[in-house]
């Protein structure tokens, strides 16, 4: 709440609304407004209605997308013979910095979670099942985040695609790099023993 | 960094400028906005614009105001005995909610911290002084933080003031109302301590 001025106050509300931003934040985000360039604002608000107009989802894979392909699907130099499912958009670049990926993705935009009332039909696995059968995908990874919600949903994405010759994966668990034992969970220590190695 | 829309990375880098957003959060605000109602996202566009438009500061006590005069400094039935110095406009939410002032205020937005390179110019201490002296004002409580800079401020307050026929005060430190004396640091029960008073 900012005495004195209506105006800022609704810009703090429209602010709070979005994730991860409380009121403190939000009126220190209002505060910027109100002391940044007018020009600076101004580019903002266009960038806003333009990411409105412009921005959509790919239609083949729910990634973000300028056009009705995203630039991964639309990309010929990449392999159809892995699909790698992700939960948000911003997966997919964590995906690509590593350069150890050149397939397609599925973006799920979440994970199942029956406690929040996210069911198979929230989440965008589209014609997935055909997808996979008429691109002549041999594999699919299930990039889902390590959790009770990431298992589930990898385990569903398996079913979905039962009789299909196609290999389903999970991400590897196991010790994180630079990290130090001393410190880990047993949980992950313990799948880091399942999955040991051959040096 | 979000794969696929130079629109929506564009978006997260406008967000990220803003105070304590970072990376993480200004891509879950960017795709807050993809997923949002197109009128929800036009609204705070327009929004936007009309806080650039129509917000300012006051001219008196450089609180925000869509006026020249803001709510409080042109509100008659309040007392010009009292004027109350604060770091930034949301604290003056917070004081007007104890009920327990009814003076005027100052807003410096900030304070004094020459590790920062801010001195007495960068903040908004206007003409303080002619203002206490013809305003008939008996009383400057300083509500800075209670920190090193919040400190030195106050200081200043004192010494821009002085010759002049006021009282300038600083808030109490003491016990939190609610707190547990158990779980105080040692400068606060100090302070309590120094500035006990009678039952």
């Amino acid at each position: 709440m900012i005495f004195g001025s209506p105006l800022l106050t609704r810009l703090v509300s429209l602010f709070k609304q979005m994730p991860g931003v409380g009121e403190k934040s939000a009126q220190r985000m209002a505060l910027y407004v109100l002391r940044s360039e007018r020009s600076a604002i101004e580019e903002l608000a266009r960038t806003l209605n333009d990411v409105k107009e412009h921005v959509g989802l790919c239609e083949v894979c729910a990634n973000v997308s300028e056009a009705p392909q995203c630039v991964i699907c639309s990309d010929a130099r990449r392999s159809d013979e892995t699909v790698c499912v992700v939960e948000q958009p911003q997966d997919i670049y964590m995906l690509e910095r590593t350069g150890a990926f050149r397939g397609r993705y599925l973006v799920l935009h979440g994970v199942l979670s029956p406690m929040d009332g996210v069911g198979p039909e929230e989440l965008r696995f589209g014609n997935l099942r055909q997808r996979i059968e008429q691109g002549g995908t041999r594999e699919v990874i299930v990039a889902t985040n390590p959790t009770v919600e990431g298992e589930a949903t990898a385990l569903y994405v398996s079913q979905l695609l039962q009789g299909l010759s196609v290999r389903v994966t999970r991400l590897a668990r196991g010790l994180p790099v630079g990290g130090s034992i001393e410190f880990l969970d047993e949980a992950t220590l313990g799948r880091a023993l399942e999955g040991r190695q051959d040096v």
